[in-house]
């Protein structure tokens, strides 16, 4: 360690668990999506703490919050600490907000030494992460980076067809500062619970994130034939069992292609939703994950050549659409290896590792110096209202993060 | 023929068109659901008609429309004639259409030529035949043999938690009669199209239906785990690839079942249906048919081994309850044998067969002798807006129905 500041993991912890009142869900977990009231009361409550540290607030027009705490040197631009505060439906009390949390105990614990940086630090919380209310995930982010238009990003709906801009509106998340503000930054950090089994499993304390996997996430939609489910079985188009096979078919192709390779249907509804009708739509998401695009080509043609084969077998008709992509994504090293540093520093074990989830620090890696630094968290449950990690593994990973935070932004001696 | 009534193939066809401008949909089917204002535009127009020819309607608290002819012998009970008027959100333009206003071409006819029956001739349309939007299905038919109480089924709700008692009132469509007066009946005729594709690929006219095969009816639910789309695939509880491996394994145990055996899909739904989620919960329907008891007996254990073998493999869970039966139902031998040879007084090509389908004859046909009459219809297309049937298949329908209610209420020549 090479300062004095009073960084407590007891004070962090006790700021997730506060935060975890709102939205509070049954078992455990929290409901808090984006832009609901929820998601507001969140903010309100960042911004308070925000302000009794002595930070300062912008809102952007897309909902994201910058606090900010000045440097010493004017000619530095921010290093950004970041994550979000909104959840799936059914999300944990974790996922994003450990990031945000752990970059408000550095500002709280450099307010209470009365030191400086050189270099101002900035506290974002990014709007939409998790793209369970508007799809696609980090729009805030993404936007930020000009990834998104402004415009696009504020006609986007919800499943009841609200749109985003009315959303922000609607609960005092807009603001009117520009987006493409937090363009202007020197460095990004990003702590996230690992969302996978494999720190807990080989007992490490934190993961040095060296790269993101590449995403691309389809649509699919199977037709077939209306026919009643008392007519005989013989010459039926039914659309389901075409996209059941499908579905079992992309657990495969995900399972074969290596231990970078993951596939998840999430989504999936059928036409016309009657018991004794034999459907002649079904729909489905796909959402693949690999190394990089060339891995990625290889589970698409091979999602395309099932569709194929089950339309042909079947007297189908099938669909597939590309809905998202995200190329495989480099951190910065230089980060990475001051966050390696701290943690070698402060006698925690490590290891470096991808991310096959997608963050905003993924985004925000296209326009700034980026770095993310993993946490365990148990049986690698995410998005799940059972996500859990211990006071441990969180104050693990805000001493690295403080540590790499603190050696990028230049501490002066409090 | 023993008879010289004007019945009228045109007629009947053109009343055919008619009531499918009501609910009329842009690929040429209906959208008629039960107790929705185009059904109660139905109700309406089929009261009207029943006025014109002289007919006396009483409607009952489950909204079952009876229309009276009366008969000369005032020891007699009426000879019925029924169907419904109900369809499928997405469905044609005949399927219990054609039963209703085939009987109401009956009572035209005999009004015409100012006919007398010993017996009066009683016309039906049942209250909600489909259960597409109130589950289970022939509501109306069911709670008037006793079947289901007047209680709960006022009490069903649809997707909406709409009561059916309340969209009864709505539509205006609620009655005082007691629903159990139609089981005062000598005997119930039922034409209605085959819904399959049996008699127009064997090239018959009509089809004799002497029983109605046995159905049984499910909801599965699988469960597994949440856990992010990101992480990687070792160790996942995916609920829905686990629904999909049953649901293809349903269309197998079906097929393997021989001809009478029938096995749909035809609702699914997931939790917490997120692109980036794998899904926790899993819940589908299914409707399977068969000759009798015991040869569902089967599909049911190779159901429910499927889905022990299913969660067993995969560390799910899995639920299978029985959501309706439907025991084998045999048609009355007597008035079977009447249509059969009132077909061939006419020179029509015929067959006898069951109906794999639930109709309201099936559960008429527990309280009252009862007997159904296909027609053909194209490509065994139903429950579909291309549903379609030929006016020499509804014409040659109507008069071996006609023939064998006038047999058998015992027509006074006119």
């Amino acid at each position: 360690m090479s300062h004095n500041i009073p960084l407590s993991g007891a004070r962090l912890w006790y700021a997730l668990m506060e935060m975890a009142t709102i939205g509070a869900t049954p078992r455990g977990g929290c409901n808090r999506q984006t832009l609901t009231p929820e998601d507001g009361e969140g903010r309100a409550l960042l911004a308070r703490w925000g302000e009794a540290c002595g930070l300062t607030l912008t809102t952007d027009r897309l909902g994201n919050m910058a606090l900010l705490r000045p440097g010493r040197d004017p000619s530095r631009r921010p290093v950004a600490i970041g994550s979000h505060l909104d959840t799936q439906p059914t999300g944990g009390k974790f996922d994003g907000v450990l990031g945000v949390l752990a970059g408000l105990e550095v500002m709280r614990a450099l307010h209470e030494a009365g030191a400086e940086t050189e270099a101002p630090i900035l506290l974002v919380n990014w709007t939409n992460e998790e793209g369970a209310r508007f799809s696609p995930p980090m729009m805030g982010s993404g936007a930020a980076m000009g990834l998104f238009t402004e415009a696009e990003t504020l006609a986007r709906t919800d499943p009841d067809g609200i749109r985003f801009g009315d959303a922000l509106e609607a609960i005092g998340a807009r603001g009117d500062a520009d987006p493409a503000a937090l363009l202007d930054i020197e460095a990004y950090f990003e702590l996230h619970i690992e969302q996978g089994p494999v720190l807990e499993r080989e007992g490490l304390d934190v993961g040095i994130v060296t790269h993101a996997l590449a995403q691309r996430w389809f649509d699919v939609t199977v037709t077939g034939e209306e026919s009643h489910g008392g007519g005989g079985m013989a010459g039926r188009r039914d659309a389901l069992v075409g996209a059941a096979q499908l579905i079992a078919e992309i657990e495969a192709i995900a399972l074969r292609s290596g231990s970078d390779g993951r596939g998840t249907v999430g989504r999936v509804a059928v036409h016309p939703s009657s018991r004794n009708v034999v459907p002649s739509r079904a729909t489905f998401t796909v959402d693949f994950r690999h190394r990089d695009d060339a891995a990625l080509d290889g589970m698409e043609a091979a999602l395309r050549e099932a569709a194929a084969r089950v339309v042909a077998e079947r007297g189908l008709g099938a669909e597939v659409s590309v809905f998202w992509t995200s190329p495989e994504t480099p951190f910065d090293r230089t980060l990475a290896a001051r966050l390696r540093d701290a943690a070698t520093a402060r006698g925690f074990r490590q290891r470096d590792m991808p991310t096959g989830i997608g963050h905003d620090a993924v985004y925000v890696a296209r326009g700034v110096p980026s770095v993310m630094l993993f946490t365990p968290c148990e049986g690698g449950i995410s998005h799940n209202e059972a996500e859990a990690i211990t006071p441990a593994w969180a104050e693990a990973g805000l001493l690295v993060l403080a540590d790499a935070v603190l050696a990028t932004a230049g501490l002066v001696r409090a």
